[in-house]
């Protein structure tokens, strides 16, 4: 069935399916905030649109509304007090499976030249949801606008152009005609009807609202499922921005806007509840590991797609560049107060210490060289304010403020004053130092910017602590030093083992907690960090059946 | 990677991908049981090979064998008495995760190659497979060669040919190139790993031990994990064939034996304690609805791929060939003496009765003239025999047996002597009428050639309860008869929001339990009756992931 935004979109589209099948590097979404790309005023647009949203009700028209609540607090002290609808999720999700049947009517072309106007709205709106990242997560503007702007916006684009690949792979229709020998061939005309399977609910992060909110949101609503959007309760305005994009779109297409809404409770138990809505067939999760668990074994009726905690680990075996390497791991370290979910935790060194271009350094002296790395690199405040954005939640904060009792200090985190915002949490990162016996110290994921230098037995004993560490907690990322190939080797092999991604002598612009959308795959879904990835097969096959009917045909 | 079996068998690959890209009639296995096609002496050899075996150690030399069991009692009488090895459990799981690396590494042209290869040896042992199928399953011969050989064949190639699309589609390497404004590009070099999940358990049914177990031990296969297979206690033989042709491909290309075992516990308890193994990452489950629930409940660790019970449906409307509407139906519920998965059970009839070509026929002729066809059918002994074969179960015996307890009966089972086996349980179809209201009756699976014509208020609660049936109880079919477009519309828009496959106006060759490899999606996974398809992306997709490595290059 043709679709007039399809026809639109088609060269995005292919394009896209091309970078999937090549994973080179390819986006149709400029990540740098240019006036020229995205106009002389964008930025300043933004700005008031936002301004005007402060202390006010968020535009959102939407089915079962019973209040509005405002539970929002920026990192950067910076008043929001945005008021969003707070609706019955009952009506929120009748809302939703009304809807569904014609979304499902629609097809596959329609559906997805739909998703693809709204990603380029979202993407013309990359200021205001920059903005809108920015003061509800403490990131930095520049990633605010890149990671939570066009990067977010490549995911999502990414799992429609993964959807549409599993949904072309169906034909709609065909002939089956099998011979009879001396008789006339059996005929039968089939029809192949792609349905979505249910409701979806997006529970989004605290971190990166739109990030980790759209694979889940594009993958679900091109597939023919109608998404309900459970943000943070501290990040809600990116996602009620996205949601409502979403809605102008669908309705402006002759749709019924309930495809998407935003889900706001006052009480987690409203949460749980949805989850466990035998309407709801898919929840796409990110965040703790606790509720994480609390879905899986609790919200069976659903199929539960889930990024939780894990401890990334690096190892340091050898390298011929020793400053960049170090500088890259500052980087990687300070970035948004290492509130990644793939910035490294554990950085595993052999108590012999190292070779390296600048000679044998000592497991001590890595430690130290690496505190020396982040101070000089954040020596800079407006540097480090920029690098480092704010603490995003007291949790954060606390854990920061007790790191020392799990290891040897090496660097201490101090607090940097915002020059713009006052009452931002800004802190630099703290950097211990332990042994490889401290297990409890470095084993659990202790989420912000605390890393820890650990001393183990040997290479060998490194290879093999960092697969326990992936198999065990679990880990997004894995990043490795050496200049041997049969080190290499065997950790290329014990990261294959445990199911995790290897990144090898990262010492340029490139970073092991950084994920790049239609080459990287994000999370890999074999290790207890995620049980899927952003965005493989696996992660659009299960969101759709076939279900057919045949009849006779002459 | 190039492998010598890939090429050898690429040209059947590439039909098998077109033909799933079309969905027409396809299949490289002849279905009929030819001397031409299979030898000369194909039948006679494939006696002659199971007559060694009866009695016998069955030839497999598996790692951790305990003793030998022999549980198999064959629904003709026939003696069997083929001794299997009993491995422990671990040993298998052990022995299987040490092939996997060495599975890994031959990529997927390798394995395919070798999948494709043990396929083409599967066909070429048909013969042996079917009287193997015949003589533990009760299947008729006709219906073991085709069901049991070259169609269970088809659904293997069917899995192979999901799974290289799946895989394929994810290049083993990529050089991602990013602009950096004046500055040299980043450039990385990217290798993608497809690493299969981990041990595969494929847990095969007493009616179809080769049709309802290729789906699920070729998919995990082709896509990198070793399987081992445990089948019915009652229908070993097929398995065991299956596995040691599979063992010998393996073997004989240089590869580790052990990514295929035949599994065989004296108790029940190691099937369970096998299915928890935290190594076992996906169950394939063909049975019944309390061990299915139980897998899904408790071998959380798994992926759990399962085909359970369901209440199958007709509604008859209307028809212009009441006939040959009722010869259809006849042989629906004749074939194997209703023991498929996709037979017919329920058969609602409007009150009013319906209009027919002859006249109008009240519900309660409706259910007498099918009776009469039923009759009529089976009316020649050679031609009953054959068609029924054998009750394959005590179970399923007393179930007919105490059928009337459940309405009034329309066509009472009666046995029929086998003129080649005096100790075969040959039973003839019962069927019931009853009334919508009696719910407990026909709402519930009664496995085995009992079926029930259900009398409803009118059309349009005939297609209610049509689709709450199939929501409530689960169907892998279900079936219409209408000469009103709309009827066939609501039917149509029922069944999909239910989830089940519908067949129209059956009046010919084709029966509504009857589905076909890489045309008929088998079982749609939409409803309780199963969580999978044979076999779509979904049944491929999650058993393998891709683990990346990347790192600068110049």
């Amino acid at each position: 069935m043709p679709h007039p935004l399809f026809d639109q979109h088609q060269a995005t589209l292919a394009a896209a399916v091309e970078a999937l099948r090549t994973r080179g590097y390819w986006t149709p979404y400029p990540e740098m905030p240019s006036p020229k790309v995205y106009g002389e005023n964008a930025d300043a647009e933004a700005r008031a649109a936002l301004e005007r949203l402060v202390g006010a009700d968020f535009p959102l028209d939407q089915p079962g509304e019973c209040a509005r609540i405002a539970p929002e607090r920026s990192p950067y002290g910076a008043r929001l007090d945005v008021r969003y609808p707070a609706c019955s999720a009952q009506a929120l999700v009748d809302a939703a499976s009304a809807a569904q049947p014609g979304w499902q009517k629609l097809g596959p072309d329609g559906r997805v030249g739909v998703c693809l106007e709204i990603l380029a709205r979202l993407n013309r709106a990359s200021f205001e949801i920059a903005h809108a990242v920015m003061l509800t997560t403490g990131q930095g503007w520049m990633m605010a606008f890149q990671a939570g702007g066009p990067h977010a916006q490549d995911r999502g684009l990414e799992a429609v152009a993964q959807a549409w690949e599993a949904m072309r792979a169906v034909p709609a229709e065909a002939v089956w005609e099998k011979p009879q020998g001396k008789n006339p061939p059996l005929r039968m005309q089939k029809h192949f009807e792609i349905v979505g399977r249910g409701v979806a609910l997006v529970i989004g992060c605290g971190t990166f609202p739109t990030w980790n909110t759209y694979p889940g949101l594009f993958a679900a609503l091109a597939t023919g499922n109608p998404v309900i959007v459970k943000p943070h309760p501290n990040a809600v305005l990116p996602a009620a921005i996205t949601v409502r994009i979403a809605r102008e779109t669908l309705r402006e297409a002759g749709l019924d806007p309930n495809l998407v809404t935003l889900a706001m409770f006052d009480a987690p138990e409203s949460t749980q509840a949805l989850a466990m809505h035998p309407q709801v067939k898919s929840i796409d999760f990110t965040g703790g590991a606790s509720f994480g668990h609390w879905l899986l074994d609790n919200a069976r009726q659903a199929q539960v797609y889930a990024e939780l905690a894990g401890v990334n680990n690096v190892v340091i075996e050898s390298t011929d560049q020793y400053k960049a390497m170090l500088r890259n791991l500052a980087f990687t370290l300070s970035l948004y107060s290492g509130q990644m979910c793939t910035t490294t935790q554990a950085i595993l060194v052999p108590a012999g210490g190292i070779d390296t271009d600048q000679g044998h350094k000592s497991c001590d002296e890595v430690a130290a060289d690496l505190a020396a790395a982040i101070d000089k690199f954040l020596a800079d405040p407006a540097v480090a304010t920029a690098v480092l954005g704010a603490i995003q939640s007291e949790d954060t904060l606390a854990r920061v403020e007790s790191a020392a009792e799990h290891g040897r200090v090496v660097l201490a985190s101090r607090a940097i004053p915002h020059p713009d915002f006052p009452g931002a949490r800004v802190r630099t990162p703290v950097v211990l130092a332990c042994d490889a016996a401290d297990e409890r110290a470095y084993m659990t994921e202790r989420f912000g910017p605390i890393s820890f230098v650990v001393k183990v037995a040997d290479a060998a004993a490194a290879v093999a602590l960092s697969e326990r560490i992936v198999r065990e907690c679990g880990a997004l990322t894995v990043g490795v030093y050496s200049t041997r190939p049969e080190f290499l080797e065997a950790m290329a092999a014990a990261t294959e083992r445990a199911g995790v991604a290897l990144s090898v002598n990262l010492t340029g612009g490139v970073f092991v907690n950084q994920s790049a959308a239609f080459s990287d795959y994000h999370g890999v879904g074999m290790n207890p960090a995620a049980n899927a990835s952003y965005a493989d097969a696996a992660f659009v096959a299960n969101r759709f059946r076939v279900v057919q009917r045949r009849w006779h045909i002459d």
